[in-house]
């Protein structure tokens, strides 16, 4: 539980309310499960706190995700139906991006991806969503796919109040760098190890 | 994302089936955030396959969690009006548990967490919820305020398909031990090192 002490007060003219409130960029990494869980475990809290959310799912099929999707499906309509909480918006590159309704046919992963990541930099810009889950975002950067420093600038410059989750593996030095908080999920144990697969409620 | 290959095949008569549907043990640890918000992403998917889901926070003040206990709140409230997902019970010990109906003046936090064990060992015992969190356990039993090894074999013992989540720093061995899934949060770099505070949406 945070103890609310900062362990160093910076330089930086700000008062520490400004500096409380500074929008975050954080960073989910690691070889471990729970990277993407807690990014939206975190997203749990922005719509309580009304934050528009918008997720972006970076994978070819996204059928792992569908239990968040449907929970998070579930918790805009509650928003529409009674004002609780927040809009959230869920597109995922699989199907190719919702606002194209491109189908099926996509082969080109690197230009969907790079496709997705124009399209957040103009919602970053217009400050369309107060939260934003850039989900398994680290391949396409990681890849050479999208171009890290054209992120990492885009992301330092975003206007307003937007925090950003990034999650996947192998994030990039120069967006680790950028980031406020980065964790990393590390391995202990894991049922793979004892020779079972992924199971429903758990994986999915 | 999961590749569906076990890296062994344990030769304990089971079929692949039998040992992918098994119910899990699961253990958040480390020094770093992301243990109970990803426990509550898990906790999303086990919503959406319509598994009865209890939470149990075992903190004094359960302030940091309002976010995650207001969405769920609302999904259990979709649960009631459509069908979609599961129901959803939240107890905390910080205001006396939820089920004992007492009242602010609770002092004895060891007796607190013994009585949210027992309890929580009679809803194993009938199968009351399909998917437990356990938030913050590790620090009763860290400091000996609930026995380790009653707990264990409780865990062990549950009959049917009931997965435990577990969050918290410092998980004792035998709890490892008895896990099959243990994630550690490590810290690559936290806000309060730039001498920020927590923040709404984020923290809470």
């Amino acid at each position: 539980m945070p103890q609310g002490v900062p362990t160093s007060v910076p330089d930086d003219g700000l008062t520490t309310r400004q500096r409380r409130n500074a929008p975050l960029l954080v960073v989910h990494t690691g070889e471990m499960k729970g990277k993407s869980t807690a990014a939206f475990g975190l997203a749990l809290r922005a719509w309580n706190q009304g934050f528009p959310i918008g997720v972006f799912q970076f994978v070819k099929s996204a059928k792992w995700k569908v239990g968040e999707e449907a929970a998070f499906r579930a918790l805009d309509q509650v928003h529409t139906d009674t004002g609780q909480g927040a809009p959230v918006e869920w597109h995922k590159m699989g199907e190719g991006w919702s606002w194209t309704r491109k189908q099926g046919t996509e082969e080109d992963h690197a230009g969907a991806a790079r496709e997705g990541w124009a399209e957040i930099a103009r919602r970053l810009r217009s400050e369309a969503h107060g939260f934003y889950v850039l989900d398994e975002f680290t391949y396409p950067l990681h890849w050479g796919w999208v171009d890290v420093d054209e992120v990492v600038s885009a992301l330092r410059e975003r206007p307003g109040h937007q925090h950003v989750v990034i999650t996947g593996r192998n994030a990039p030095a120069a967006l680790v760098e950028a980031a406020d908080l980065v964790v990393e999920m590390t391995k202990v144990k894991h049922p793979m190890d004892a020779g079972r697969k992924g199971q429903r409620g758990i994986e999915w």
